[in-house]
């Protein structure tokens, strides 16, 4: 199995009230493509925000701070500027997901309300457009406790499991693999980011030639508070 | 840029003294391939530690908890079976990266001593072998706090910048990005681990395409302590 992993390019900046799924129809039959059976589907979910309007003013830093304490639901970490919070999806990240880059002065953009319905219906429409049976990731780039450096992540899917569970399945040599769920759709989101890039203003890849499809929602992702050790 | 990334079959068991990079190489050119300026060969570390000899007997679960204690640096976090530990390269994983996957009963795998001088070396010999300016990543599979499930991480690098630094690039609206390091080698062993799979005892893979080189060391993802809001 050969993966490749190709840029969506062309899409104009979005707007509140924009049709995503059309915008990105667009820009890949614009580029000659199309979209087959079992391709992957990414978009940052800056652009899935922003259609939605999930945009919002943040004159100046004042107001941010107060905009990152709204989305939050609780504050685990602050330091200086920086707030690690858990939003109310449940998702731990820095300034509970509320972002002011690639976004004009002044204004900051939101998390989706519900991030796997924006996938799911951004997976319908596409699948309508291209009489082919997709998955839709939704992408936001977080940082790591330990690690340096963000990475993308999944925070909305369609059409895909998040977990792949190979417990109980046996490693090469026969033994009985006790510890193996993979989340596949962060890996998929990681992998996109390789070709998308912030400076980029590419919002949007294909994933072609996984055989991962599958059911559920990104919000299976968040650890449990009672099985988390680090909150 | 169209990314593709592909698995490397027909690698045997690797066992202490192995030419790691011969059989790499044999494994590549067997199946009518060969490796091209910039290609990332991305590799488990678990057949580096084989090759090198990092296994050892672990007869049974005391015995191989001992290990765990034997190469943590540091105890982060406890419960139950479930040791979070920092390396003596300053990882933090589940059991300090002791592993009983993919390796025969009554023996576990060590990390290898030094992950960033292993890549270095399997580079230089596949840099001859081919004739081609390549880079190398070792990969490990590690939990995450906050969220469910494993992703494959770089615990080893040669010829990649660990972090591209865009701080200081402007967004596509103009905007000065000004928390965006992203730890590109982290995705290229999350992108390469989706054609990988544990399961399947695929232990190295080629991504194609990317423009990333550069040179700097995986102990770089490391973050400092003093940092780290979370130890």
């Amino acid at each position: 199995m050969t993966l490749t992993i190709a840029p969506i390019r062309g899409l104009p900046e979005i707007r509140p009230g924009d049709d995503l799924a059309e915008l990105v129809a667009d820009a890949i039959s614009g580029a000659g493509e199309r979209l087959v059976d079992d391709d992957v589907v990414v978009v940052t979910h800056k652009v899935v925000s922003k259609a939605e309007g999930r945009i919002v003013p943040a004159l100046d830093d004042a107001a941010y701070r107060r905009l990152v304490e709204q989305e939050a639901v609780a504050i685990l970490r602050r330091r200086g500027d920086l707030v690690i919070a858990q939003t109310r999806h449940g998702f731990v990240c820095a300034n509970a997901g509320v972002d002011r880059s690639n976004v004009e002065p002044g204004r900051a953009v939101l998390l989706p309300i519900d991030p796997d319905r924006s996938a799911h219906r951004l997976r319908i429409r596409l699948e309508r457009r291209f009489d082919a049976s997709l998955a839709v990731v939704v992408t936001d780039t977080f940082g790591r406790p330990w690690r340096r450096g963000l990475v993308d992540v999944a925070i909305g899917v369609s059409g895909l499991t998040p977990i792949v569970d190979l417990r109980g399945t046996r490693d090469a040599a026969g033994r009985i693999l006790d510890a193996t769920e993979v989340a596949v759709v962060d890996e998929i989101a990681a992998a996109a980011d390789l070709v998308m890039g912030k400076a980029d203003g590419i919002p949007a890849a294909i994933v072609r030639g996984l055989r991962a499809r599958g059911d559920g929602r990104a919000v299976e992702l968040v650890r449990p508070a009672e099985e988390d050790l680090f909150r």
